[in-house]
């Protein structure tokens, strides 16, 4: 039986992935006359991963990246008015409407007072709080939780915050690197419902999946059939 | 009787306004050449406020906020290694060293099992939690919240998840407008122990603090006296 049920919420609840995406497309065109596109996303990528540790995630860093990258590759020939696109870019990514994906208003509806439902997600404090405002989900979620990192250490202590038994926990989300596999490590359960683009930083190698245990659904209208179904056949004591 | 003591963390635990003015008077004489340093401060902090609300608090938000003042101020015409000058501080400033105040350790060493001790502190969610695994006073605190603004209503749901009452929660902080007044607000006690610098956007009218009861302090190692003090002479029943 499940009592907790927490969702990821970039890609999960809503789209996220496509809103970088395009803004990396805009970046390789501006910088086409130095570099071909794959070459410009390569480079971005080494610079935001390099920027991790001192940025963590989220839309500002990725700008202060894409800023560096910009310089870097263009020998430092960047023009003021190129680096201000790049910022307005990321004021339009901080202001973009927040879109669900299909079918989560009604699903998150229908498990709220049947489930403690929990937002899980990582990345920037004020970003992540603002797009929940604004995707008018606030109201069916029993907590809410942003953290700078998820590894099974985050969700031992989320778990235990929440007075939650592991095996009574189950973490809904696109990612395997972040939620599938640390949530199992922890103890808990894990739903995988994967989505359409799947930033590099967050993809993992098969062998990682070796002797693990998740459900994979198509889509998140099927989570409340997986609940019922789960919790029926004992399947969830794995 | 108090049960719980709330600790601001940004210049009440350790030093952290001096490391922005230093960057600004470094982003002055950059820009000394074109504009003269009080008129560049005053454009940078016009910048800050008004993307306060896209950026939240914190370094990153800062440093677009620099570079965004430092293209408007050179009308475009600052170079690329300017900018990255710039983008290079902010690195300088997330992995400055965190030098706790004068007494800190000692003092919240002293008051941690006799109080339930929490950090509460505004700002970036991934900075701040660097500051505190850094300031290695991370073991005397039960409870760490990192929140992306300090206003009454936070102050009520803070309280509310750590089951506190009011009337025996203590913040103690350096920002009037963050830490005393909205916790004052919110039915708690406040006591405000002032630093040397305070960024311009956390002052406040002197008129706001007209019927205000809170403690002044001039240092921290003086907040176990005056709890005891308040706790025996039921001064905190205001």
């Amino acid at each position: 039986m499940i009592d907790v049920i927490a969702f990821d919420a970039d890609d999960t609840l809503w789209h996220n992935e496509p809103i970088f995406h395009s803004t990396e497309s805009q970046f390789a065109a501006m910088l086409a006359a130095y570099h071909p596109a794959e070459w410009v996303r390569e480079r971005l990528f080494a610079t935001e991963v390099k920027n991790l540790g001192h940025f963590g995630y989220g839309i500002k860093g990725f700008i202060l990246s894409m800023i560096e990258t910009g310089i870097e590759l263009t020998e430092g020939r960047i023009t003021g008015a190129e680096v201000q696109r790049i910022i307005d870019w990321g004021h339009d990514m901080l202001r973009h409407p927040v879109e669900l994906l299909d079918g989560v208003r009604e699903t998150v509806e229908s498990l709220a007072g049947r489930y403690r439902l929990m937002l899980l997600t990582k990345g920037d404090l004020f970003d992540q709080e603002s797009k929940l405002a604004r995707s008018g989900l606030g109201e069916y979620f029993d907590a809410v939780e942003i953290v700078s990192v998820k590894n099974a250490a985050t969700y031992r202590a989320v778990m235990q915050r929440h007075d939650v038994a592991p095996e009574r926990f189950v973490m809904v989300g696109n990612s395997l690197r972040s939620d599938v596999l640390p949530a199992i490590e922890a103890g808990g359960h894990a739903v995988h419902i994967p989505y359409v683009l799947t930033w590099a930083h967050e993809r993992i190698e098969e062998s990682e999946l070796a002797g693990k245990e998740f459900a994979v659904l198509e889509r998140i209208t099927q989570l409340p059939d997986w609940l019922h179904n789960a919790g029926r056949a004992s399947a969830l004591t794995t």
